[in-house]
């Protein structure tokens, strides 16, 4: 239809919603995305622009002219618009500021300073658009501003109606419901509720998020040291902080950097960027194991069938270790546990890791057991020995996994670094070189003066 | 102050939201929370009885008067009060029907509906407090019925209005800003979209926040087999959703069953049982460890200074096998990887593990030489073909653990079950055997006469 009948497109798909529109945009090849939003109304390629991934929308922004760029930018919110030209700025600085300097004085100035805010700050999701209104307003008058602002075409924090002073401070908060409901004629000051939960534009997104989460809000104010309304941050922006902070832990927690793009859109070298780091790190970390190891070198020689259980212990360790971790950091992502609880976790992972402990370690037992009576391995000297040392190097290896596993989430917040970093491969790298240890001295104490 | 002025407890906190007076309560002593809500307005009680945790939430309707109870019950949204109720029952069947019973009729039956669908679909999630208006009425109107809804305290879903036709038909969806918006006089079926996202009410919670998330949504609406309306999901409980979504992918991906409660109110056994059963399945897998390198015995016992890379070898595979697997199962979250994307996936994994594989192969190589070299171990015949050998293991354990760690994911949504089951730990396990098993076939190939 693009070729054919381009003037009939914007009709087509006139009831189709903006994000369906940029799956169609995406799916299109890269060079014609362009001339489909030249075939809309600007406002509604606008939202379509939007809804785009960033690497093509940079790409769309880039093909057309610039006029027609600065456009489109100019219809999106102001919070969206300032996100839209900070992604492009990251490819193409130079196509950015052009964009901009062709955006409208007004519109212009308040893109600047949203663009001043970090972006992962509440400052950088809020929107300026926004309904305040004075204090000694009626229900009516300010109702009507509300109309007003519809009208216009201004299209973001409707729903919550912030009251003001003279001087422009934040004094109270009500729902749109409310004002609806209100009987005609009240003042707005005796309706609004004076106790309204703000954020200072500095905050970072996750302290949005987690205050949206908490009170249900569809809308959290961002003031300034007087408590002048800057801006507003809505629930669609806190869902999207919501989903990439998440992203970001289950990165973490598999042992690497967050990568802050689709997996299949990340470049080769991005991937293997994100991944070398902490890879190299662990197995550095992970060659200890080997110097351990060398310390007990003439008792692996004379008893190797300790070699035989090597990866089962530690692993253990490893697993018990990852399970305790990744508890404890997403308790800590959802605020259910705090830095000075750290006791109260060590008080419960300590009895869990070492019932667990006696479990696995039976288990254990019983597979060395086993192998001697059904005859599945060389018969061994002193294999009850050899039972009882694995059973009591999984109990400690387990216990002391579970332990690790938790306090290492506290211990690197204490430190200042995100507790999300406690990964998986990171717990099981630590215990895998105490685990030979434990193991090794159990040993030591079960078998000496007899095998070994 | 409850001791003291009981009456005058709900005229200091009126400003204060019930989010922060639950928090109150819960800092209370047990026995005294049905009190604290006993002095306040029912509306108020029941707003903060919504954001108690569940098990004091069912405390408090244990400790009251049925009577008292319902009444509280009775204050709250129907979702609401079909959660408490849900939440209730499991705990004590009993008193939650006795609660329901006490229920003017009207809110019972709707109750009963609501308790009929899965907790965890649409049906589970829905509101019945909606604005639907039929598509012949004027915005005048449509407003009017806006304006007495709000005032009859119906709290929920009213930022969008659902138009419908005679036989109570879904037609269309406008937000409550176009109907603000809207001329006067103008027909709300000319206004409204006739495009609208609909979900049944059977349909999972994750599909509800998916359409929510990427439409940029307040409200879904769920609808039955004849697009008659039946309730709408609010953005608040979506994001509910997506924080329990996300907790049990992260405690998955650490190896364990999800636990649905916080960490510090789960009890000892609650934490044993979620957690010992992938524990002791890992572990019997990890016993296979013990069988391949009992196939390696008498290797192992001439050539010792094998036994040393073990744990490193191996857990090196494990470690590029959690960061692939990851990020595989968090694309498959957030649907930019589905399964027939396998393939590009693989083609992605392969060389961006050999990569890893070579890197971290020569710093296992330089490992082995620099011991050598600095005299830090008993001299080793050979050595420069044992690092070789390591060089190569390290090399084949990576690629292999990035390609099983990103494949297990699609393997077991293919087969039906959670991708987020492919946890950290499983592929560990996997890659430990696999692992051990590369390692010595290097050897073999390597060593073979000279030191084996």
């Amino acid at each position: 239809m693009l070729d054919e009948e381009p003037e009939n497109v914007a009709l087509e798909v006139e009831e189709v919603h903006p994000a369906d529109l940029a799956d169609v945009a995406e799916a299109l090849p890269k060079e014609r995305v362009a001339e489909f939003l030249s075939a809309l109304p600007a406002a509604r390629a606008a939202d379509v622009l939007e809804y785009l991934n960033d690497e093509l929308r940079s790409d769309v922004l880039e093909a057309m002219s610039t006029r027609q760029a600065a456009e489109l930018v100019t219809q999106m919110t102001p919070d969206d618009r300032a996100d839209v030209l900070e992604a492009l700025a990251e490819e193409n600085e130079e196509r950015a500021e052009e964009i901009l300097e062709q955006i409208p004085r007004e519109a212009r100035e308040e893109t600047e300073r949203l663009l001043a805010y970090e972006p992962y700050s509440a400052g950088g999701l809020m929107t300026t658009e926004f309904v305040s209104v004075p204090e000694a307003l009626t229900v009516e008058e300010a109702l009507q501003r509300v109309r007003a602002m519809a009208r216009a075409e201004r299209r973001e924090a409707m729903y919550t109606v912030y009251t003001t002073d003279e001087a422009g401070r934040l004094r109270g908060v009500l729902s749109l419901r409310e004002l609806l409901a209100a009987p005609e004629g009240a003042r707005i000051a005796d309706l609004a509720w004076s106790e309204v939960v703000t954020v200072a534009p500095t905050a970072e997104q996750e302290e949005v998020a987690r205050l949206t989460s908490n009170y249900g809000f569809v809308a959290v104010p961002v003031v300034d040291a007087e408590r002048r309304l800057l801006g507003v941050v809505t629930v669609d922006d806190v869902i999207g902080v919501i989903e990439e902070e998440q992203t970001e832990d289950v990165q973490k927690l598999g042992g690497m950097e967050a990568i802050d793009e689709p997996y299949l859109a990340a470049s080769f070298w991005t991937m293997i960027r994100k991944r070398v780091g902490w890879l190299a790190a662990l197995f550095v970390g992970e060659l200890f194991t080997a110097t351990v190891m060398q310390q007990f070198e003439d008792e692996l020689k004379v008893a190797v069938v300790l070699t035989l259980f090597i990866p089962l212990i530690v692993s253990s360790g490893g697993n018990s270790g990852s399970q305790a971790t990744s508890l404890v950091i997403r308790a800590m992502a959802l605020q259910e546990v705090r830095l000075r609880d750290w006791w109260k976790v060590a008080r419960r992972e300590l009895p869990t890791g070492l019932t667990l402990g006696v479990i696995l370690g039976v288990i254990g037992v019983f597979r060395v057991l086993l192998w001697e009576w059904l005859g599945l391995w060389r018969p061994q000297p002193h294999y009850q020995l050899v039972a009882l040392t694995v059973g009591i190097a999984v109990m400690g290896v387990v216990t002391f996994g579970s332990l690790a596993g938790s306090m290492l989430p506290f211990l690197l917040r204490r430190i200042g670094f995100d507790p999300a970093s406690a990964s998986a491969p990171f717990v099981a790298t630590l215990v895998d070189v105490t685990g030979l240890a434990i193991y090794f001295l159990a040993a030591a104490l079960v078998l000496r003066g007899t095998l070994l």
